[in-house]
């Protein structure tokens, strides 16, 4: 069973929990980020980002005129004052790709909000990156600035095939707002000179940070062009094949163990195991299911078949986080999740979101929205304040202050979200997928409507108008109106959380999803049970034995020691407990410890007191200052 | 209550435990040792270390001659074939001390058991060393051989003050064994260089990794030079002073804080909080100790208590390890004691042993031995393989040994000890320490034999003669026959972890010893209640809750999955468990938790099956191949 996720401009978003989110980005995050990619916020790292754009302007500009303009070194993995000249390109290599995510979100955000204003941003935005691209087609401000005889020569490490990746997704999110082509096209001619760039007979490379093969496919779902999805092909099969690439474009030969982290360590039909850095390895994975689709490739879908289920098995966080460690922001191996060394990028549960969209539509089972939606209500929405200012990159499931700062093993572990980052990759991915959330909730095929996520709204399917309202953030309550055009099915996703469920009408149960038959106007309405619940992790992970977590519904809730106290690890909850709501907490009957001043002693039942333990949302902890916070408590 | 400790020639070991151990370290340890700084070791890493002496011996017979022997760079860390000529300074900068070092060893070695041959490869190799000494004393072969220009230029990563103090320390003992001084003269030419170029109006300047106080103490013992005394209470005193010498030497201008990891972000009277390189950091506090006894400093001394303090009671593993970070090798913060990331480098253990002895000379208190015992039977002896041919560096208290290979994290948590290193520390510290492991377990006053180890042994006192039989590692028992020269009094540390002990004589207690009046021959034994127990940690440190280790006596017990199966952390000892011994092993009741296939689910009690555990002494760890080993198990 396939089906096809609908299109952001089919979607009125109207949600209890959701509407606040989504309002957020645009009034906040987006406007915010405009500022940063201008460099107009005081006190915050300068981007550089569209200074960038500008001087590749005028060095097209130069070139157009016959001139020759300077050369500067590209062996720089961040550029600086310190570090390069003035009139040289500055910022991270992937600088270029924040103002098209940028773009990518003010698109979904026009569709679901039309603001002339913004958009007029937008064109005087785009005109700038337009008039940077050279005449062939090529447009990365690194090598447009320093050094045009150097495209394409390092293609490890120094993004260019990446950035044309969020150009062209955010090409295809501003021509569907808009209609409007000036970006599709210049993001069409790069895809048109990488095309004719890598290939069979051609340059055999492929980017070292991956995107370019699904958003490669973007661009042939938008124009039907073949050549878009070939050359998608060719990256994902290409990749990890002897010889190395990066080590041909490098000049040496190695045994190929370093490019775990790439993804590149060896052909990715042979891949089983999730590695190397999350955020590239989720972002392939998503271009390997594309191709897979389009080209009917059944052993390019086992692969991802294999690669989701390690990850949904042995590599997931209870959180949707994925990348268990810093170093290189990465995958470890199966049931190594610590919880206080976590990585857990919000891009990655961000990236694992996209792929799970694209596993379910090459064959809907509940299990890729289940963990979508485990990723989206906790990971991914953990990564922005509640105020929408500032951001988390890593989302850890235990934190002490203390060793965040004196600990340099936990220097990456942040106790509160930080402002716009130079790096800045975590906040525009965060707002382009909220904005665009109506995507990853709604799909569709020939004869169903799947609802994958309950998110209320009104959906134009091509099998008629569906209308949600949902509160089932809040009791697990969802009422679906289906007005059909014709005979047709309505599948509504079980959540494999909920112990039991209600549901107005008969139906079949069918790889996590009930489908109902609708004929001619139907109210459906559903209940999930959602009490909260203790919830344990397999005790192959060596963190969380003798320990639970808290869920309610899709939340998973956490402590924090400006509710509990201090010394998190000392607070025990009774494994019977039950849970009482308090506005967004839920209180349950636990006991303290009291502490211990002597370091080792014979062993005593521990000297405890009841106590009540308060549990906070996770995607909301860390929003009152500095302090402890963890998932996983002791159970007894 | 003073004491000093008695010196090695008045000790005649012999005790059923630690007989094997001091065999094996003189018939495998110290020739395998000898093999490896000549390079005659087939596969292993080169030292360079002699062959270093020969090149700068060479030069300084260039020098002689009035030739001009080249320069060579100076600015590495460590010298190999790749960056460095060939005739050039080879190996780690520090590479020297592990020649002195080994004839400390030697020296101890001797001492215990005379060797003809042994002591004809020392004088061998003195000639060789002592053949590289500069006429001003200097005597320190990456300079001689690089650039002789450039000696003390880089105090605080180049390791000539340290290598001095090794000489120093290796000299007495070749000296006290042998009564030869060409050694020692050497040693004190170069300790008069040292005198004259740094102090008050001189180089205000001191090592970045310490020893050189305590080495100047031992030389001023010897000697009586109370110059020796005054340049130890200088180095000492003079560091952390601001302007920071370690910013003077370098031209810049910091605010300190990267000097934690030298002990050197402020003086050392006020630092209460051990921080920094572990190493570094206890060979400096014994060298307080050193300068507060003879200087009668009470400030320093509470500098040196209250560091003593912070380590006992927050910084110390169950093993007597130290340092919880490979960062930096590292001390973190208080109560942070993690198992699977321990540092908790074998030489920190024997530092820890130094900075004991001196403590409890300067105060008697049993604390101080009940910490060098701790950490004498367990990290320290854990860093040695039953054949004395493979050594551990860092001594984790949890390995999983996947983790050690795909987790970078803990690629220095290594599952079976490892040949000689080209970075070789610990095997000679080893060397040296067991060695000499009398003059850490007695001590005398004017009127009072300490016996703060329970080692069997004849002992020579300026008291008397004391004649210790021990069973004590096996069960709790010691004989003491002192044969006194007048009234005087015994003393016995009571072992903290004793819950009960009988005495064969009246005694009085006092900071931990039992003082029994001697008057005549008398014949005292006492037994000490070493039954194997269960010993909790503080519930400040996150790691243990929950849990607990079995203890007898002072050693530390662990599981290995060689005797338990896989997935270690899926065992649970019952809190009431009895345990029966099994030959080295300790056998007791607990329960194995079926392993659980799904990531997340509903709290269950776990799916149990009762089993016996099987419990093998820390130090005796990973013997059997590699396996996975965890300390702390979980208590129900």
């Amino acid at each position: 069973m396939t089906s096809k996720h609908i299109t952001l401009k089919n979607i009125k978003i109207d949600d209890p929990f959701w509407n606040g989110i989504i309002d957020l980005v645009r009034k906040e995050v987006i406007p915010y980020q405009y500022e940063a990619l201008s460099d107009c916020v005081n006190g915050a790292e300068k981007s550089y980002c569209i200074e960038n754009f500008k001087k590749a302007g005028a060095v097209v500009s130069a070139l157009k005129k016959g001139e020759t303009p300077p050369v500067y070194p590209v062996d720089k993995w961040q550029y600086t004052d310190d570090n390069c000249d003035e009139n040289a390109f500055h910022g991270w290599v992937f600088q270029d790709s924040d103002v098209y995510k940028w773009l990518e979100a003010v698109g979904y955000s026009l569709t679901n909000h039309f603001d002339a204003e913004l958009k007029n941003k937008a064109d005087e935005i785009i005109d700038i990156i337009c008039a940077a691209q050279l005449e062939n087609g090529y447009l990365d401000t690194l090598y447009i600035i320093n050094d045009r005889e150097k495209c394409f020569t390092n293609l490890r490490d120094f993004h260019e095939l990446y950035c044309f990746g969020h150009l062209a997704e955010g090409a295809v999110s501003y021509f569907n707002a808009t209609g409007e082509r000036k970006l599709l096209d210049a993001a069409l001619r790069f895809a048109d000179l990488i095309c004719d760039t890598f290939g069979e007979d051609k340059i055999r490379g492929y980017g070292g940070h991956e995107i370019a093969e699904l958003a490669l496919v973007k661009l042939y779902e938008i124009t039907g062009e073949k050549r878009y999805l070939d050359t998608a092909e060719f990256l994902v099969l290409e990749r990890g094949k002897k010889p190395y690439y990066f080590d041909v474009e490098q000049g040496k030969k190695t045994t190929g163990e370093y490019y775990h982290y790439n993804q590149a360590h060896r052909p990715v039909k042979q891949q089983d195991e999730a590695v190397g850095h999350a955020v590239r390895a989720v972002y392939l994975y998503s271009g390997m299911a594309d191709v897979a689709k389009y080209k009917n490739d059944a052993e390019l879908y086992t692969a991802c078949n294999n690669l989701w289920k390690n990850i949904e098995n042995k590599k997931l966080y209870i959180t949707g986080g994925i990348g268990s460690t810093v170093d290189g922001e990465a995958f470890t191996f199966d049931y190594d999740l610590p919880n206080d060394l976590a990585y857990s990028e919000t891009c990655a549960s961000i990236g694992l979101v996209f792929f799970a969209r694209r596993m379910a539509e090459l064959g809907v089972k509940s299990n890729y929205a289940d963990v979508a939606e485990r990723a989206l209500y906790n990971a991914v929405l953990a990564g922005m304040s509640e105020d929408g200012k500032r951001f988390f990159y890593v989302n850890p499931l235990e934190v002490n202050p203390e060793a965040s700062k004196r600990d340099s093993r936990k220097h990456h572990i942040k106790p509160v979200r930080q402002k716009w980052f130079a790096c800045a990759c975590c906040p525009p991915n965060l707002a382009r997928l909220i904005s665009s959330v109506g995507e990853y909730a709604y799909g569709e095929n020939d004869d169903t409507f799947f609802v994958h996520q309950y998110i209320g709204a009104d959906v134009k399917s091509k099998l008629g108008a569906v209308k949600i309202t949902s509160s089932y953030t809040d009791d697990g309550r969802v009422e679906i109106i289906v007005s059909p055009n014709k005979k047709m099915k309505l599948a509504l996703r079980i959540p494999s959380w909920c112990s039991g469920y209600e549901l107005s009408h008969n139906c079949e149960i069918s790889d996590g999803y009930a489908y109902i038959e609708i004929d001619g106007k139907t109210v459906v309405t559903a209940r999930f049970n959602n009490e909260p619940r203790l919830v344990k992790c397999s005790n192959r992970v060596r963190a969380n034995v003798g320990r639970a977590a808290v869920m309610k519904g899709a939340f998973v809730y956490c402590i924090e020691s400006v509710d509990n106290g201090e010394d998190l690890q000392m607070l025990v909850l009774n494994k019977d407990a039950k849970f009482e709501r308090q506005g967004e907490f839920l209180i349950a009957d636990g006991k303290r410890e009291k502490p211990c001043d002597s370091l080792y002693f014979d062993y005593s039942e521990a000297d405890v007191t009841p106590c009540k333990i308060k549990l906070h949302p996770y995607y909301r902890w860390g929003n009152r200052g500095e302090n402890e916070m963890c998932v996983y408590i002791r159970v007894e």
